[in-house]
């Protein structure tokens, strides 16, 4: 085929099938230098046929059925602009690869729950599937991770995954406000979605997580394995006592390998040092961070998301197919998944925060619970009333914050449920790790 | 080939060569699998037969002269790890790429000021020649750029590339002393070469600079058009102003492309804001920015240098010629040498530092001179005799900082024409570019 032509065809003329139509026309020159050869745009699929995209699509073939695109003869590669991880972005992907016919897909979705069983289906009808868009946005991270560090034994991958919750979080840390009021004013400004719990709740972070987790260890993570944690409980006080004791809060992926080879997988807030460089990764930027035994940390960041970003990503998969350099999806031979290991494995120093009523042995009965699960106490800090915010309507509530010395999340879920029946205990604990990135 | 064991010959047993025979013995089984085959170290060359590195060497193949591994038939690929833009690592180079033999280097200096001629070299021979490893050690920096950004129109590409510079330059910043003190210091803790030349004056990161500004552009750069200082003649008080005025100061690259085509490139030091991510890289450590009209800004730090982080970056090269991935030396087909525009077209805002006599009238001539060319002054200070230091020894002297509105790096330059006259003026001025990254 190198030499020749090679077509595309779009199924998803959201924003970021637009962008690729703009972005290969604009870069033409360059594109067909690196490539080798020609690529071209011959058919597309999307619900509205007379929406304007802001790009010509005069000449192309329309298919009503995206997965006419498998079977269009015009067709050499399928980009699945849909998205989700079921439903017809699934159906036109598997059709593709049955046909033999590569893939290069933004979906984080898909790859992060059905990663192994497509990895098999490509490697089958020895073609192949690409992501480079699902995680990260312009961000080369899969590309990093897999190849760029192909030869390195990594301990650690991880990051700033959405840029939703950093903007949100961010913006709670400028301006002292609440998470409601920042995320209806995200929404406004187009940063949200109007359903935000796919962002908020974590779970498109955590998708890309198991992605750069299943290629940093070489094999597909279960995803369901993953601790999975969002931001709806973060306070303005969680913002004040951060800042207090000298960390900021981002929702940060971890995935860490130890040396039998466990998996610990967590997406959820976290505390980091306000000098780490991670901790000064904000806005609607993302950030990748990996650890190697021979490279050491690395830290990449940029734009996780929007048309720009995410077409520039899936150009650079369809450039590596022109040049017959296309990889397997995990990097190797596909490998069963493996699931990581529970929550409670997991060790570090921990933030809790509770809301509590103001009165005397209050602080005792919450640090005896601390010393019967072998916890010890770092810091300890109490806000006055005023601050507490709406928690301060009936009686009077006050944030109390513990930080502890390095303990084992099994001994703190052990603390939080010893808490439970504590009359003094008010609404709901959070507990986040505390990230020495 | 692809199945069968690949064959390395190593020449340059230093510390790089060294941890490469250790990478490969350590990570041996996963390497195998990104590789789909085995790959061993089958010869080496060094000049000391009798050093002890480290590593198990009984069983390789020595030659006393590398250019031998170029013949050695058991060799698949060559590993050059002597360095140096001549001599033996040049001819090494171009025997073995003649012989249709793939080449892997570290070589930032050959690369930079030979690379046109080699990437014609492997393309008439049919075969590769790659160089992970020449820039930025361990970070990933020409898979970014060259297949990463594949697809991306890059505007601009550079960074902190020199690691004992960064060091020499954080260490003044929070110690308040000279470059002399702190590079002594430096060399005594084994971080600076005792001839610090080519680490001080710039040369190695402007080397660097030309590759990723090669590979950005598609084309390589003639590297004596580039624009290259050093930071010997940072002073204390440079460090003080720039605190004082909200800027870090850093030896950064930075190639831009304008519209029509034309290529600006520089290796000198500038002021960063304080608040920019890439002030915040410090110490050994490394950063690449990149900016595409697609991708946004993106910026990637970590170890620069050292036998872990550059082992990994030779063998993730190993891995893309054991899968049959590697690409062409500028990612496309070899095209011939731009020059960059020349300095004086270089444009923004400007600090500039004098040493001058305290005495009436002295403000009034330099603000006369920067009048005469049209450059509007945004902001001056002046520190006190006893801030000066050793410059103050005979007369009374005082440094005197200015920093200009956006203006012509040739204007700036008939400004310190203009103030050479001056007996008020002592010692060389210090001219800083200003850079918002």
């Amino acid at each position: 085929m190198n030499g020749q032509t090679l077509h595309l065809g779009i199924a998803g003329l959201g924003t970021v099938g637009a962008g690729v139509v703009r972005l290969l026309r604009e870069n033409a020159q360059a594109i067909t230098a690196r490539a080798g050869r020609t690529i071209e745009v011959v058919a597309v699929s999307a619900r509205d046929r007379t929406r304007d995209r802001g790009v010509d699509l005069a000449g192309l073939t329309w298919h009503d059925d995206p997965i006419a695109l498998a079977s269009d003869p015009k067709v050499d590669v399928v980009l699945e602009l849909i998205g989700g991880a079921e439903g017809s972005a699934r159906t036109l992907v598997e059709t593709a690869l049955k046909a033999g016919k590569p893939v290069v897909t933004a979906n984080k979705a898909l790859l992060a729950i059905h990663g192994a069983a497509l990895a098999t289906l490509a490697r089958e009808n020895n073609t192949s599937l690409l992501f480079e868009a699902s995680v990260a946005g312009g961000i080369p991270a899969i590309k990093l991770v897999r190849e760029g560090l192909a030869a390195d034994n990594l301990v650690r991958v991880g990051g700033i995954l959405n840029g939703t919750c950093n903007y949100i979080l961010t913006a709670m840390r400028e301006s002292g406000r609440d998470f409601g009021d920042i995320l209806a004013e995200a929404q406004a400004l187009g940063y949200a979605e109007a359903d935000p719990s796919t962002d908020v709740d974590g779970w498109d972070a955590a998708h890309k997580l198991a992605i750069l987790a299943g290629l940093a260890f070489g094999q597909p993570v279960r995803f369901d394995s993953l601790h999975v944690e969002g931001i709806r409980n973060i306070a303005a006080c969680d913002q004040a006592f951060a800042r207090e004791m000298g960390y900021r809060i981002k929702l940060l992926g971890s995935a860490r390998r130890d040396e039998q080879g466990a998996i610990e997988a967590s997406m959820r807030p976290c505390m980091v040092p306000q000098s780490a460089p991670i901790a000064n990764v904000d806005g609607v930027f993302n950030a990748v961070l990996t650890e190697g035994a021979f490279s050491g940390p690395m830290l990449i960041e940029g734009r996780g998301a929007g048309a720009g970003p995410t077409a520039s990503a899936v150009m650079a998969d369809v450039i590596d197919l022109a040049r017959g350099t296309a990889l397997p999806v995990w990097g190797m031979d596909p490998r069963p998944e493996i699931a990581c290991a529970p929550r409670e494995n997991l060790a570090g120093q921990y933030y809790l925060r509770l809301f509590v009523q103001d009165r005397p042995g209050v602080v005792a009965d919450i640090t005896a619970a601390l010393r019967d699960y072998g916890v010890s106490l770092r810091a300890l800090s109490q806000h006055a009333a005023e601050e507490a915010g709406k928690a301060a309507s009936s009686q009077t509530v006050v944030p109390l914050a513990l930080v502890t010395h390095e303990t084992s999340e099994a001994a703190m879920l052990s603390v939080l449920t010893a808490l439970e029946p504590l009359e003094t205990v008010v609404g709901t604990p959070l507990l986040m790790k505390i990230e020495t990135v």
